[in-house]
């Protein structure tokens, strides 16, 4: 008898309808003869509604009670589910964070898993129950408080518990069929990939792709618990992410996984920095200390007849206000001229472990570009992924563009990646 | 310095506006310098919607999931207010029935608390801060299950606290200003009571009144701790409930402190029962074992000529459907004739200490009915309470009448009952 973690995401569980037809999936994985453990976000809005109530009484919510009322929208969907579930006739429990042992750090509303000892789980399934679990909440280990692990948390959760209980398979339900190689909005002739190692699942996540979150799937590569993300609507077989493909995942290796995009990120560029030791990490040393993300950086050739530069880079847009001010208090110190703040950009990037051996990715790739008159910005590689900023404008068209370059569109003859099902 | 504990409703935490004054009503009790833990109820109908989203997905919620789901409105209307209270510029934290140290038997839906441990809570006060408790819910000693303490569970929680902390008074905040001679909506001249006594109290609780339950009232008893009932909304002095009026509490030892009534009871005759030992012990028999709490009983004189009687009792309207179908399965074994079930039926009641040592009252008390052309079914009194059943549609006319007869009526001369502050 396997084990399975099934997580559903809050579109899954929007309305009563919605957690009755989850119930139905559940007891179907539960009849397959598995241990069946789910875990739960909040209902639809719930979450935001709560936001909402949160701003009326106090202008900026944030530390332990915002945790606390968070975690109140999970403990409505959990104890729903199992309802929904023990109508079905079968037995189910739900569980909050706390009481499945998601032990977390004291950072509340971005607390990060510590350990989990799932102990009261276990004893619950070996029972013969389905075991809820509220997703996105935890308890501190010192001061036992209630925490939550922020955005994407549930995934998270699930993962995390599945790698304690050594599942068979992470099960992430959701509302589209699976990982895409592009956001099939932007491309149309998108194919669903039904085999993406954890390395390229990685490099999409941090790329903008939004099926999964760097974080969920970090974890599941570090404990090698497979992955499963498929939709809770139809309920087709979805994309499978784990270290080799197993059994009849049959996958030719790919060059390139998929084109990835995102448009959340602005563009910061100091202009006239004196050309020597110690400045760049003067300006970066500003930056951390605001506790702002950065993304890609890039400095230019200094001109030799001014011996200034110019540094770019790329933050989130939510966190650019904050950068600014960080930067414009050390202006006279560091010494630069002054700053700029561009949020109309976007980067596209493309992901493939194939590419390490195939020098001609990144030529083919400023090639599509450039074809599709599409101008770029600054550059940024690793080993595996290649990522380009242009103009926000430009995006659609540029990720079109690369995803026929590198034959991924469905309908191409030259689709060789992930053949798969083809559904 | 002072510890108090303050509990407040739903209706008085039904929006943020509404969480915004108790947090004000909060932090005035605490620079009056008193030590504050509250108690806090799940936001207006907060309860009901989830209860309804439970019938959605299941038709007969109950158990353990249902007491999950329901204390989801504690936690977020606890948070809420400690947010509030954050923002007025004072320290608070907000702390889960389990956190609280709120241990239950594992009864759920209608749990019963065993001790309290309020270790949390004392270090959180004694760290200056406000603490906040979610009434209405505790943890099992036994599975370590969340738990709902069932109706009017937060009032309980309010004075097991402040028994637990040693508290010097238990103020519980509701809609209404305090507790009155008669319901005011039926008598227009009823008084608020200045003090009553804790028997007296738990007689009127147990005769119908509603503003504080039986068990809150035995609970505060037990452990002497007085309660203050008050409004939430005018934040006027209400009505002391202790052992003994204290310090200003001016009372005259009064010979009735109200008049309650109760439109909640149906009354079952059983027709034709033989009269010979043991009938009356098989019929209980067969009410108890299916669980249905009766009130009063009255058996009629045997007719001589038949050798059968009749026998009645009063019961909640909600259990008589369970009665009946008990007794019909037991009619061939008792061997009765019929039964009759009547919910058309209003229990009035007369309480105070001072009829034990007045004997008119109980002569006075039928006198009013008389003159008032209301006929009495059934009559049931203890040492402190006279009650008597009538037809429901005279329910209003009798308690004026008797409020008027023992010259409870506010404007009367007469009124030498806790004449009070008169406010």
């Amino acid at each position: 008898m396997g084990l399975v973690v099934q997580k559903y995401g809050g579109s899954s569980v929007a309305d009563a309808e919605g957690i009755k037809r989850v119930a139905k999936r559940v007891v179907d994985a539960k009849r397959n003869g598995n241990q069946v453990v789910v875990v739960v976000s909040a209902m639809g809005d719930t979450t935001d509604e709560l936001i909402d109530l949160a701003e009326q009484v106090s202008p900026m919510p944030t530390g332990r009670e915002f945790d606390m009322l968070l975690t109140a929208g999970e403990r409505i969907s959990m104890a729903l589910l199992a309802m929904a579930i023990k109508n079905l006739g079968h037995e189910a429990q739900s569980f909050t964070g706390s009481q499945a042992g998601v032990i977390t750090d004291s950072v509340h509303n971005k607390a990060r898993i510590i350990d989990v000892t799932p102990g009261r789980i276990r004893t619950s399934i070996d029972e013969g129950n389905i075991a809820i679990v509220a997703g996105f909440q935890g308890v501190s280990q010192e001061g036992k408080n209630i925490t939550t692990l922020g955005r994407g948390g549930s995934d998270t959760t699930a993962v995390a518990l599945a790698a304690a209980l050594d599942a068979e398979v992470c099960e992430i339900y959701t509302d589209v069929d699976g990982v895409f190689t592009a956001d099939p909005r932007v491309v149309k002739k998108a194919k669903k990939i039904d085999w993406i190692s954890f390395e390229d699942m990685l490099e999409l996540a941090a790329s903008g792709s939004k099926v999964l979150l760097h974080r969920c799937v970090e974890y599941a590569r570090r404990y090698n618990i497979p992955i499963h993300v498929r939709s809770s609507f139809s309920g087709l077989r979805g994309t499978w992410v784990s270290n080799e493909p197993q059994g009849d995942q049959q996958v030719e290796h790919a060059i390139i996984s998929g084109v990835a995009h995102d448009v959340s990120e602005a563009k910061v560029t100091v202009v006239g920095v004196p050309d020597k030791p110690g400045e760049a990490a003067a300006i970066f040393r500003a930056i951390a200390n605001a506790e702002v993300n950065i993304d890609m950086v890039v400095q230019n050739v200094s001109a030799a007849t001014t011996g200034l530069t110019d540094i770019s880079f790329t933050l989130p847009k939510a966190e650019g206000r904050k950068a600014i001010d960080a930067l414009e208090r050390t202006r006279s110190s560091i010494g630069f001229d002054s700053l700029r703040y561009d949020d109309q950009i976007a980067k596209i990037s493309l992901v493939g472990a194939g590419m390490k051996t195939n020098p001609g990715v990144t030529a083919g790739f400023f090639e599509a570009l450039s074809d599709a008159g599409v101008n770029i910005e600054l550059i940024s590689t690793s080993e595996i992924r290649i990522s380009v900023v242009t103009r926000a404008d430009d995006v659609n068209e540029a990720v079109r563009a690369v995803h026929t370059a590198f034959g991924l569109d469905s309908d191409s003859d030259e689709a060789v990646v992930y053949g798969g099902t083809g559904r």
